[in-house]
This record gives structure tokens, sequence and C-alpha cells, in this order.
């Protein structure tokens, strides 16, 4: 792969031991080469990066990216009107290829506003996969599980294959995950069944947990238990990568039960807000170790997937429950929207930060407006006034998805006509 | 002046009788001519809305727009170290040029996120309304007036100044108000004298009220009343036409105490929450009949004046302290930011909707974006997931101010080095 020099931005490291500095940044084979105040080498593409600030991609812990075709539905319902009125009824139309051009919407949503990996789980997740190939994006892809009517094990074959057909593809780009959907949706037997096959591969698990206060009261009814208490007597925090989403239902015994895990929580504020679950404790599950990253959850709740939202309700939400607006300062919630996301889907190693060996996974987010001048403190800026509309460029594994705000890995046009005519289908009559 | 045709447009009235619908809106003489599914007539300028919804200018109602010079200046920090050892020291340095440009970077930001319209307190407001002027935006301006210190009148003369000197300049895009700042900085005896006053001459009076829990202790201790008892007893809310910014703070009393005033509340959540001051009871002063409009607050504490930021942040707490998602649902806080915003400054029968007769103060927000498809729920989709950049076009008055997101009434270039180079002297060595 060609060389990539990226000249005199303000660059981001995110590593937590940097101050933001101009400086030129090297790509080469899809990697960082090298950081510097100046960097004379030759590539084959140059970019000027003067007033921009290059920072690492944004990473979406949790996202049903697909349901984008179904963006403003259904808002300002109750949770159960929400879905058993509109989405179920919705998602049951849903095709392989309505999925497929679902994701598309979703990953140029994505790719636009500064993400470039993210967490799946849905249905059709091959359609999902191709998605992920042909956008150019990373991604977490997980076949959600539910366990509520016997499909002759239908669902967890297509779970399996979907990791050992797509772990790895994309040159590395995607992996995968088991998805247990929740613990409302799933018994106890085939839950602890699949948590011991997950731990004897090595397979990393996805599940969303404690979203609501319907949730709690219903795993009190049925077993007694927290929904958190639940899964920890299944065993699933002993040994396995676990990706929580939610966590906003919590006890403070519930916190310590999740100190020490393996994974961490996808803290996912615009969807809690929206369907108005609730404050998740952030700043108690920080204070006990967990790794808390961010996520949109799907469009169909939030809307959006723009990750800079999620930013900055997370650290509103923080301060606002804890009366301090000191807490979650702006470096810590955009180490948790790159970094620590990352670290929730095993990927921390490779991207998440901006270090000499890492996959050049960032982004560039222009300065030039009239929101983001006088610079005084860049993380204050980009947390508290960027949107996903600032970021110029996009870049996953050196290559160049989005420059200029112009997608490069797929037709606007296209995904834009396939979204619109599928979306009407599928809505028809609800 | 000449006229104006928008074709093709999804046109949102903003009247609340009024589905969205596809259309054309005539522009003769700065008011709307006409709205209809098909206009014939010639015009001097036609301007394509194809693929655009159309919708009232946003009103900001509460700002203190030259203080964006400070933006991100001094952010997760304790109010009062906030205000002490970086907002006041910074200010104390600020001339009236630097007040000038400060706010017309704050123009720059407004127009460029869909505002058309604020409410400003600060000092120097000549140099506020020349930037008024300039920008062509429009405006209700208060000189803000603290009684801590004997001043000779100073304060009080350069507010009357202001109200007699620039009530209806700019082609009448300006008017006036008296601006007592706020139940701690202004003891009984004056601020009765305002308040008898304003009364006696017709003059709308804007103030802060209950942001925060100190300011509650404060007037506690010192009048045993709450912020609002204390202005209530002094007569502010009989007759007056009073903005009340903030209103976090309020007693089910309190709220009593506000029901049948004239003029209403900005709400300014934004600000609210990265202060950590709380939620303020907007449903409780909606249901006893209060006018809620949305304000930013400065942008030394909300960073930025994107109203879409309030829209977002607005209906997600009334969401979260109700825990029902089906209040004030989008159509409800796209009014908020609009018509009832207007209400507060007193300039509803001129703008705020998108009727024939008023004022040509209008919006075209750009829909071809992943974020925007597809279209199920116009009101949805722009209170959810629009932000300021996705605003293409911004009129007031007949006059384009920004068109395809070129401001027309400025200089971007010359805006941004003024306000670098006057923001570096203000925070140096702070």
């Amino acid at each position: 792969m060609k060389s990539l020099l990226i000249k005199n931005s303000s660059i981001l490291t995110m590593t937590g031991r940097d101050k933001p500095f101009l400086g030129d940044l090297l790509i080469e084979d899809g990697r960082i080469a090298a950081i510097a105040p100046a960097i004379e080498k030759q590539a084959d593409t140059v970019i000027d990066g003067k007033g921009m600030a290059a920072m690492p991609g944004l990473v979406n812990a949790h996202n049903h990216a697909s349901m984008s075709l179904l963006r403003s539905f259904s808002d300002d319902l109750r949770l159960m009107d929400w879905l058993e009125k509109k989405m179920l009824p919705a998602e049951a139309r849903m095709t392989k290829e309505d999925i497929y051009w679902g994701t598309m919407l979703g990953a140029a949503e994505m790719i636009a506003s500064g993400t470039t990996a993210f967490a799946d789980m849905y249905v059709h997740m091959d359609a999902v996969a191709q998605a992920v190939v042909d956008s150019g994006m990373r991604a977490s892809l997980t076949r959600g599980l539910v366990f509520l009517e016997d499909d002759g094990g239908r669902r967890l074959t297509e779970a399996l294959d979907l990791v050992e057909n797509w772990t790895g593809a994309a040159e590395g780009r995607i992996t995968t995950m088991l998805g247990p959907h929740a613990p409302y949706t799933c018994p106890p037997e085939p839950l602890a069944e699949i948590i011991a096959l997950a731990r004897s591969r090595g397979i990393p698990l996805h599940i969303h947990l404690a979203e609501t206060l319907e949730e709690m009261e219903k795993i009190r009814a049925r077993y007694h238990r927290t929904p958190t208490e639940y899964l920890h007597e299944l065993g699933l925090f002993q040994d396995n990568h676990v990706l929580l989403a939610h966590a906003v239902h919590l006890t403070s015994e519930d916190v310590k039960r999740l100190a020490g895990m393996r994974g961490g929580v996808s803290h996912n504020p615009v969807s809690n807000l929206k369907l108005a679950c609730g404050i998740a404790p952030v700043r108690e599950m920080l204070a006990h170790g967990i790794t808390v990253g961010l996520g949109t959850d799907g469009p169909g709740s939030a809307t959006t997937l723009d990750m800079f939202a999620e930013i900055k309700a997370a650290t509103w939400l923080q301060k606002l429950a804890s009366t301090d607006p000191t807490v979650l300062p702006a470096e810590q919630v955009l180490r948790m929207a790159t970094i620590e996301s990352a670290k929730l889907l095993g990927i921390d190693g490779e991207v998440g930060t901006l270090e000499v060996g890492k996959q050049a996974d960032l982004i560039l987010i222009d300065l030039d407006k009239p929101h983001l001048q006088p610079v005084h403190d860049l993380h204050s800026l980009i947390a508290y006034s960027a949107t996903g509309a600032d970021v110029d460029t996009t870049i996953v594994g050196g290559r160049v998805l989005m420059h200029k705000r112009r997608l490069t890995t797929m037709s606007w046009e296209d995904v834009q006509r396939e979204a619109a005519q599928r979306a009407s289908r599928l809505v028809e009559g609800l």
C-alpha cells in the first residue's frame, strides 16, 4: 500500500500522555509510521492538515446500523409501543438486501461523522459483513441470539457460521463475537451453554444488560435477581471478554460484580435519554476500574449515529448526576469514544490512539468554522462544540474513506436511493 | 426590496396546525407573501429548495454572544472557579472592539447554524448593536445591571441610552430590554426601582433566575425567600413583560407564582448540564401555561451557540426527568426553539412561524445527508438528528445572510483573524 503524509495538523494522540501539538503524521502500509513536529520524508500522497485536528477515529461500541432505514420512524413513543407497534413489524419485513443497504447507509453516516469502527449486533450478518467490506470500515459483528422459542438451533448455527466465516476477513478489519441478546430473552440453560462455548473457544460476547426498569422487574420476578446478578451467577464474567451494552440500572453490588471483568460497558446515553431509561452509573463503574466506552445504539432509537452527540451527552449526564461540572472532563470523554471503546471491541492494540505501529484509523476535524474558533483548548472544543459534520477526512487502515467530505468507497446517490425505496416498503401501513 | 421565491422545499410552518408539505414560498419586501404547493409568480431571485426543509429561523432566547472569544477557555471547572479565576479576569480586559468582534463571531456561528434572532445581555451594548446591524441578524439587546457597588448611576444610564438609541434600529431588527442581572446581584431597592421604571415606560425586562443551588442558598440566607418569591414580591410579574433566563430551581409554589406572567422562561439546558446546575421543571411550567423557549446562554459556558444542541438536550432532559419518552415530542420542542422563543423576545407577531404577512426569517435545512435519510418524519429527523451544520440557507427579513453555507454579510477571514488575536490577548497569563 502506498504512503500517506498528513502535514501540519494539531495532533491529539488520545494516549492520555500528550498535550495536543502541531505536527506531521506518516502512514505506511496502512499503519502509523511516524508522528513528529516535522517529517521531511517523501510520500505518495500528501494531505494538508493545516487548520485541522487529527485524532483517532471514533469507535462506536454498540450499534444496529441497518436500523438506519427506520430512523425517525417512531420517536416519542413508550418503549413497548416503539418496539411492538413499530420496530418489530417493520423489522419483520427486512430482507438480507435491506440489511445490506441499511448498513451501507449507517456506514455512510458513520464515515461522514468520524467513526472508523463499530460493534454491531443484528441478523443477516453476512449482509452486514459485506457492507463492512464494501465501505472499508472496521467492525466487530455479532448475530443476536434470543431463546424464546425453539428454532432447532438455526440462530446459533448462523452465529457460529459468522464467527467461522468472517473472523479476520477484510484484511483483518472484521472481528466477531457471540451475542446472547439480553437477560430477558435468554433463559439460564441456553445462556450458560453459550457462555461455556464462548469461553472454550475464546470468542468474546456482546450482550444487552439492564437497559430499562422493566427489565429489572422482569428478571426480579423470574429469577429473584438483578440482571447483572443473573449473568454473574451464570459465569459470564469469569474469563470471557464481554461487551455489555447499556448497564443503566446497576445496584452498587452489581457494580462490584462487574469490577475486574474483561471487556466492559458500552454507555449509550442518547438512546437512554430518548427512551427515558435513566442515567448509567458511569462514574461508579470507572471508580471500580471497569472499562466504559461509548456507543450510539441503533438509529431506530438514537436517530443519529453521530458519536459527537454521545460524547456530549455522556459528560453532561455524569456532571448532572453528580452535580459536579468537573466530572468526565473533555479529554477523558474523548478517550471513552476512542481507546476505551476500542478496548471493548478487543482492538485497542491496533487502533484507538495515534501511536507509531498502530493501524492508521484516524480523522481530521476542520477547525476553520465559527463554532470551533478561537482555539483555547482543543479537547474542550472538540468534545463540547464539534459535531460529525466537522470531520473533513476519515481514514481506516491507511485507506481514505472520506476526504473533503466526499465518500470514496460508495456512491452516496445509490445508497440514498436504495435506502429511501426500501424504507418506504418497510413501514408501509404501519 | 426584491422578491425571492423558494421552490420545492418541505415546509414546516411551526404553527402547530400544519403537517409538513411540499411547496413554494414567496418573499416580497422582506415579508412572506405566499406559501402554496406551487407558486407560478416571477421573482427576482429563485432558490431551489429541492431536498430541503424550510422552517422558521431559530430564536436564541438567552445569550452573551461576545463571550465566544472565551469559548473552550475554561471548561470542566466548578462554577465559582470558572467565574472568578477565568471568566471575570478575562472579561475585565474586554474592550468595546473586542465585544464587537466577539459578537460578530457569535453572529457568524448563529447564522451558520440557523439562528436568525437572539436575546443578548452584556456590556458595551453599542458594539453588540453594531454587530447586529452589520451581520443582518435580529436581536433583543439588554445592558446587564448589577447593583453591588455605587457607580453613580453609570450602568443605568447606559441601559437607558441603549433603549433610547437602539429600539427599532436596523429596520426594526433591534429591540431592547432592561436587564437587572439576577436576584443575587440586585438588592431590593434598586431592583424595585428598575421594575417600576420598566413598567411605567413599557420596557420589557431580561433577568437571570434560579440558575444554581448556590443562588437558592444565598437568597434564602439574605431574604428568607426563594429567588422567584423575591422577584414576585418586588412586583416583577405584575404587568411587565419579563424574559427569565434558566429558572432551574423552582419550587412548586414558585411555578404557581410564574403562572400567568407576561413573557416567560428561556430554558438553557446545555449550559445547565455543563455547569451541573440541574434540570429545569419545564414540564411543570408548561402545565401551568408558562411560555418556555430555548436559549444557549453564552458560549463561555455552553461552548457552542448551536440551537440544535439545545433542542436535543431539552427534550432528552424532560423525558429523563419524567421517565416518559413521550414528553416534549419533536414538533413541540421545535416550536420552543422558534415561536415560543419569539414570544419571549416579544416578536412573535413578526417572526417564529412561516405565515403570510410575517417577516421572512427562515432557514433551509439540506436533507441530502446520510444522517437525514430516509425521511419518515421531518420533525423527528430535524429535532433528533440535524445539527447547525445542516443549515444551507439563512434568511432574515427577506435578506439572505447565508446561502450554500457561505456567509454574505461578513468576511469570515476577518472575523476569524480578529477573534483569534483578541482571544489570545484576553486570556494571556490566566
